[in-house]
């Protein structure tokens, strides 16, 4: 009836069969008359360290074990299989579930009698939380990400440039895409880099301004991949970017607001997010590089000419709040903001305690944030890594 | 140097006379020894209407005069001037500026000298809401959406289906875009249509439901156009979906969460919204036709079997909130929700006082969502109007 896909074929086939496998292993425990048990590695803050050596963030080695006939741990642990089940139902019978419709799939109530007899009832679970906890214990039980068992979700991610891609049945040409764009897929591990002819990947905090370097002819003049993840990124867009740098060996160049909020975005590329760790290994980019806008493009700095003038700083430049300032700080503490470069970017916002967002350089001009201050400091090597 | 585009040199054009014109008027007053002014319609909420004929919100006659001689009215007329020049000096520079740029471009700080001889220092504006305020009266004074004036914003809304599109020089084909879609542009009557084999438009409130409905090859398997704004809808995915519908004449039917905040996006789409009334007449698609998810598809009625089972209701439905009901009474208010039909659908939830989201019925299986109960609604024609 529908149009079945085969890449999506392989991709269920592979999920599938992982996913068996591991509770296979489960019921192997029931059949020896072991107590059935997930070993699972820690989701916790504690668990998860940067890795110098690798550059992204990671989960340690504590795991623990859902143990069925630990009370403590039952609830848990059956929620766990009830997803596990769930989901491969869903790859066998060609599904897409979205986490939200797992977590309707998965809802009901279950009436059951106590050791008294009593006839009592339980949901299976009764926030989206819970389901959600259930996918991420079997995405690091299992080492599939939830894209890999083609599991949907929502996706704002959008890509240009002079490269043609497979997804799916269809090649697409990304620099034939007129003056719209490639919203990425849910799942870019399935997408297959075809002919690139391009130096650069240019990562852009803001649709608008994506949408503006697109229109003006950007990675046309400078033969290159545009991507916007929108705000924060979605974990399909770091999947692809990454996927760039990784497989096609190009430079990854990070253009945000001069601001912490900026540099998140920037960190989340880089090294992953914290609460999701365990991602990182397959959605960061840790040779990605923060282009800017930096706060000596704005000031300027010993042998660097400042990109505004006296009174552009003046009309453009944006106090910083006292939430901006506490999150600075915080980010002082992370050992990857700690290198001499970001150190001195931090510190002069912190001294300044203004930020700059990036409409004000195209407001000097769209040519000159295109055609002028992009590729001036890419020549010059002028990022922050 | 940058590509330019004849599609956006010819809109170029036309926008830069049209606008010129109206300057010109403004000049001659000057040259005339009368009063400059610009006469702009009123956008107040008294001065909204909504046009039974015609189906959509529009501003009614009311019109007032910036006069730049009362001083009352000197700053806003300076600065509706101002943006004026500097959308002018985008569009004959082949700039694509943001609302957010145009903010930056005409920020800053003007020095005189007051009557008694005192040095004084104004801003031109200090807020984006001074700078937007002047571009909705440029729209307005001269028949132009920022659009037309190649003014670019943020957009997310996405498109595929069965048909063919010119933008710019590109020819893209949105039934070939893999396991993604197109990214639809900040300009979209640029667009031309051009091979189209599609019997209806389904715009989709949430983007993962969209992907879940693309993935699983709806708009394949019922001739379509799928397209979703990702919530509330941004102006580029309205006038996209009202071209669909006025100038191809395809049905479109609308599929949202069934709450009064799936009622608003719908209504949204239909006539417009309230706060920028005198885009309807571009933007909105009064034969837009909410197909679901009602009411009566959760409870069913006379003659209608529900769709939801006794034990899926219990776990899928979700209590309204105060903020819900209150938002229900608003908008039985609105002339265009007192219809028969909508009047039960709203009662009916002031009643039950629950909501039902989309992803419920992903939930029951993607396969009943996408092949049985939207076909069997539009077959039926069970859709509210």
């Amino acid at each position: 009836m529908n149009v079945v896909d085969s890449i999506d074929v392989e991709a269920r086939r592979r999920a599938a069969s992982i996913l068996r496998d591991v509770m296979l292993r489960v019921l192997d425990d029931v059949i020896k008359g072991r107590p059935p048990k997930l070993v699972i590695p820690k989701r916790t803050l504690s668990n998860t360290i940067f890795d110098p050596e690798r550059g992204i963030l990671v989960l340690g080695d504590d795991v623990f074990e859902r143990n069925m006939l630990d009370m403590g741990e039952t609830r848990r642990f059956m929620q766990t299989l009830l997803m596990a089940s769930i989901v491969y139902q869903a790859l066998v019978e060609n599904e897409y579930p979205t986490i939200r419709d797992l977590y309707y799939r998965g809802k009901h109530t279950i009436s059951y009698r106590d050791l008294k007899g009593v006839l009592r009832e339980e949901n299976t679970w009764d926030e989206q939380a819970e389901s959600d906890a259930a996918i991420r214990d079997i995405e690091v039980a299992t080492g599939l990400l939830r894209e890999h068992m083609l599991i949907l979700s929502k996706e704002k991610g959008k890509v240009v440039g002079n490269m043609r891609i497979r997804s799916g049945p269809d090649v697409i040409d990304l620099s034939k895409l007129g003056h719209g764009a490639y919203a990425i897929e849910s799942t870019p591990d399935l997408i297959e880099f075809l002919d690139v002819d391009a130096e650069f990947v240019l990562v852009v905090e803001k649709d608008a301004v994506f949408q503006q370097l697109h229109r003006i002819g950007f990675w046309r003049q400078y033969k290159s991949i545009l991507v916007t993840g929108a705000g924060q990124p979605d974990r399909a867009t770091r999947r692809f970017v990454r996927r760039l740098n990784e497989e096609l060996g190009l430079p990854v160049y990070v253009l945000t607001d001069s601001d912490p909020y900026g540099w998140n975005i920037y960190s989340v590329f880089k090294v992953g997010s914290i609460t999701l760790s365990y991602e990182s290994e397959r959605l960061a980019t840790p040779k990605a590089k923060f282009l800017g806008v930096s706060m000596t493009d704005i000031f300027g700095d010993t042998n660097k000419k400042p990109y505004l003038t006296e009174s552009e700083r003046k009309n453009f430049i944006i106090k910083a709040k006292e939430r901006d300032v506490k999150r600075a700080r915080e980010l002082m503490n992370y050992t990857w903001f700690q290198t001499p470069r970001w150190k001195k970017e931090i510190n002069m916002f912190l001294e300044k305690k203004v930020k700059l967002e990036i409409e004000a350089l195209a407001g000097k001009g769209l040519k000159f944030l295109a055609f002028q201050y992009i590729p001036e400091k890419i020549q010059v090597r002028d990022w922050i890594d």
